[in-house]
């Protein structure tokens, strides 16, 4: 024991030197912070040291009540905090606004990207869902892949369930898309998709698959397509990026069942619209159709230009019957208070009047993560069963 | 032509709307800054909106050459700025000082984990080592799991070659660890590991491998392992971690090859000294040693507590004759200007006192991923041949 000992005093001392070099270096000094510290009723307290910031405000859009409206405090040392909670069992995304900078919490290296920024993120524990608990854990990978259609190098994430790493069977694909503010990492972080499935797959309540989550923009700047040689706008860029892109190399790189009835699809939001855009021109491909929070954008609003509908643009998908044997699902469900649910409504109704059998849910709650890890928690048992 | 555009500006009018209201929600206002911007010449300019702040410094320990100390000067929309370079080409962990608060960069979603928070990152290209390049990529995993001697979750990131994720093969495997400021997502991040990996595979340079890159802290707090029940320190937590759970979970859940010759093991600074640690008392475990910018911690100073050195507690590994017959390749390097030179030279001395054949190499620079990352792509093709 002894010769233990001395050995691991040996070690730390070398490698706290080691490391106050390191921190020196990288400007790691004064007073040192906890943030986020969560207690065991599910407070989360925030802190961050600016002590010649004369405001700090923590702000998050998806945690329920912010206390003082996530005005913090200072005390003495320079440390700005606010005690939030106890919060229900969630992801949480939040920054800082110190005099009027948005700041991630630089004593927390979790985060979650979105389309132009990254969060931090604080997952706050208690749900059946999307807790990380002892049961086998697949694999979410970061995938570069070269768009031939767009010219580009792009990235998605793509989960591996249990047992695929070790194995040499063939699984079903869920492709699945994220929304206007996100990116492909979001799913996967605030978004919990690993987890969740990991648990569903551990209670037999889903079928091991491999999930893909594509990048939804094609473009930093916003959902503008870029200007073609002609000047005008190309067709969208996203079902091209996914159509001769990412479908070739999952099935070129993954041990994926390529028939129809192997494959689904979904999204949130913007990806619900991209969803419909590419799941019903292609409906030969896809047996699971699943929008959250989304359906056709514009369809409850005046179109300008003139052209023709959505649903006269897809009018012979729309009404060929013979499509829809073999669809094994069209699944929507959008919160009450979703600034998207009329159009939701809208949509499920234009569906349903051709003849979809569709699956509708409106649920408590408005257009945030909180439903969309629900929602994929309900989706994923529903498919390849 | 016409139906297309028609769609098309619907869809990008309606998603416009919704990105408005998101970016609303999530308190995205004011003047748009692009940050970090490369030029073709390889200047970056760093930009950030604080218009209420006093001073605004960027910090990049890396960056050869921040301009005037890394001061940034305000423009009259409240955006700070400073251009920087022409910089060599290289993976840049960089964030800014506003007031005395440490930022990352609000408008750039890439970013890089440290030990105890998280760094924007910037890629200058330019190398052939860890380029973006047309070949073919492999994937970089988030793994979770449960490590039984911790009793806890914990995180690792796995790379998977090229033809593995559809493949049914075995591959060799390669644990490579990181330094002290680190986590087990900097070697895919700042050390762009996987696409080393890919660029040597697909010259042919490397063999086609598994690179496992653990997490090497085992308390967010630092270094000192937690007290026992009898209140002393146990004995280092991460060799527990890597012999009891990493190693045990990457052969029970990967396609990997268990011989020996099968194996290396390699880290940075505190990640040297780690793989000494387990290489050392593991060595009829494994076939391949490197140590980067490191070695034994302690080895030129006096130490405290009169216990036996390290030489003295691994002597009889030292020793081993037999353990040396299929011990392909123990490669150190380090940079002339690196604090932990004298270390990595006592160390190479010691170990070819005890009949060890020492490939070590002295590069110019200091303890910076600019040499781990040129190490990695030295080391990686001397695996496995």
């Amino acid at each position: 024991m002894k010769l233990k000992l001395s050995w691991t005093c040996l070690v730390t001392t070398a490698l706290a030197l080691a490391c106050s070099t390191a921190q020196a270096q990288w400007g790691q000094r004064g007073p040192q912070v906890n943030s986020p510290e969560l207690s065991d009723q599910g407070e989360v307290t925030f802190r961050i040291l600016a002590p010649n910031a004369e405001s700090v405000r923590l702000s998050a859009g998806d945690i329920p009540d912010l206390g003082r409206g996530g005005e913090m405090e200072k005390d003495d040392q320079g440390i700005w905090s606010v005690k939030v909670g106890p919060i229900p069992a969630g992801a949480y995304r939040y920054n800082f606004n110190v005099d009027g900078v948005s700041v991630i919490d630089p004593r927390n290296p979790s985060t979650s990207e979105s389309n132009a920024n990254t969060w931090s993120l604080v997952v706050v524990p208690g749900s059946p869902n999307f807790d990380t608990t002892k049961v086998p854990h697949g694999a979410v990978a970061e995938v570069t892949y070269y768009s031939e259609p767009l010219q580009r190098f792009r990235r998605m994430h793509i989960y591996t369930p249990p047992g695929y790493e070790a194995g040499s069977d063939q699984y079903p694909v869920f492709y699945l898309l994220h929304g206007a503010s996100d990116s492909d990492n979001s799913w996967s972080t605030v978004g919990r998709a690993g987890f969740i499935l990991d648990n569903l797959i551990a209670a037999g309540k889903a079928k091991p698959m491999i999930v893909v989550m594509p990048a939804g923009h094609t473009s930093s700047a916003g959902f503008r397509p870029p200007a073609n040689s002609e000047g005008r706008p190309r067709t969208d860029e996203f079902t091209e990026d996914f159509l001769g892109a990412i479908m070739p190399y999952v099935e070129a790189n993954y041990r994926v069942l390529t028939e129809r009835k192997d494959r689904a699809i979904a999204g949130l939001s913007m990806g619900g619209a991209q969803t419909l855009n590419i799941g019903i021109p292609n409906l030969d491909r896809f047996a699971y159709l699943g929008v959250y929070s989304s359906g056709v954008f514009g369809i409850t609003g005046n179109r300008q230009g003139g052209g023709p509908s959505w649903e006269e643009q897809q009018k012979e998908k729309l009404q060929d019957a013979t499509l829809k044997e073999g669809l094994e699902l069209v699944w929507f469900a959008t919160g009450k208070d979703d600034f998207l649910i009329e159009t939701s409504r809208a949509t499920v109704e234009l569906l349903k009047k051709h003849g979809f059998e569709v699956v509708y849910k409106e649920t408590e709650g408005g257009h945030t993560w909180v439903n969309w890890r629900d929602y994929l928690a309900e989706f994923a048992p529903l498919l390849f069963q």
